[in-house]
């Protein structure tokens, strides 16, 4: 997440929505916003055929750039909106990824002014029924020039 | 990685083709596989205009996928050829991507018989300059029964 | 955490205790175990003036210690009572530690038959309030032979 | 480590060894500062009974504060030597650690305005060998006043 002026008027829901639309990474992946609120966001990604490994699983990749992305707009949400950029994270898979969609939730355990730090947990939905595959936690920074991440 | 007995006679940078080539979301980014002897792999992966962030970056979901491919192919080679899973990684993204290419190099500094730690560095290559943009270090572990993570 | 046999009747909160008994670094710090059931473990270290550094605010390497053996008292009881050991963890420092005690909560997000991955908080108390003051996850192995981590 | 002002004509080990002898903690550890320099940092802890775990190798917690310690010292030194505080790092452990001493060796693979990220090795020394028994990464950050991790 991170970027330009918070538009006046505009939800978090919809500040989010429309972040998610100006990254082709996201759009190319088919990722959709399902909650942006004061309590963290929750992102769902369908899975195709294209987004498995060789054991017919969702592909770690996959599952991390979803934690990526939650950890980061969750934590852009908790720093007022200001662009920021993922510092850092580290995940945890603790199960094959199969089902129909990636469920993502992240919430933020501390935001101060330059810096938050939250955590997510990656889920599959299969047949109405969430697993959940993997845990992260991870910082955003607030960037102070666009084109740096410090 | 992990996966597939090896086959007879193949050779530690044929099975990483084979492998990669049987990775869905691998062949959907373009991965190619550049090294893979005994200090390690070097994984390339040709930057596209979908691959990026709303800043114009390589989106660090992206990053994450080539550090988190890399770490398991090292650990993978260094576990004997044995199928083999991510358990887990961290990574810290110090400067923006942006240039041609993401290349990724990691190298396992632990292999004992039912994981391995490895590190890696993730570059991207513009004009034909290196420039780090990420560095990495995960555990891989040897999966027992193809179905299971643990 | 990790090691002999469970006694014959021993609660969690009895095996915490006397493991805790036998580890001479968590009788050198004064670590105590204030809680060990299903939910997870709680433990607790006085703040004592040579836990500090140059800042006057506790190390950040106690805060690790803390965090480290709640992660792994937590995946211990979560896989058996089996000796186990810690894999490895990553924590975030969130706010400078100062107060009269560290208190760390861990509990297990996933347990196999060989790992546990576990999350943990740790907080500062100061004048009966707890402070956030760092938080950590990480994962929990069984040692097959008492003298390897693998 | 971070704090007070570099004092005028000292030197990295000099700042260095001054630093450790101001941090409570690393006096109780007995730390040794052995090297500071444009390549990084190198601490030794001799190892004492008192720093033990259950099946009598060094706790983890002692392993994880000399990382916690030597990323930040590398992170500090490569910052200017302004004041600094580990923001956070993840360790893997790889072998039991035993021996007569613990050496750290930590280097900055990247340094900005307002953070570091570094990399370090974490030996047991036993009769005069060296062995790797965990590595770790993560990031040092500029504290604006002293009294604020962020």
């Amino acid at each position: 997440m991170g970027d330009n002026e918070a538009a006046i008027g505009e939800t978090r829901f919809e500040r989010g929505q429309r972040i998610l639309s100006q990254q082709p990474f996201s759009v190319l992946l088919g990722t959709e916003l399902v909650r942006a609120d004061e309590h963290g966001v929750e992102l769902r990604i369908p899975l195709r055929a294209e987004f498995l490994q060789q054991h017919g699983f969702a592909h770690g990749g996959l599952l991390s750039y979803a934690a990526d992305n939650a950890l980061t707009f969750a934590g852009g949400m908790a720093l007022g909106g200001r662009p920021v950029l993922t510092s850092e994270y580290k995940i945890n898979y603790v199960r094959p990824a199969v089902g129909e969609a990636v469920i993502v939730r992240a919430q933020v355990v501390y935001a101060g002014r330059k810096q938050a730090v939250a955590r997510c947990d990656v889920f599959t939905l299969r047949d109405g029924v969430e697993t959940l595959v993997a845990v992260g936690q991870g910082t955003t920074v607030v960037v102070e020039q666009p084109a740096s991440t410090t």
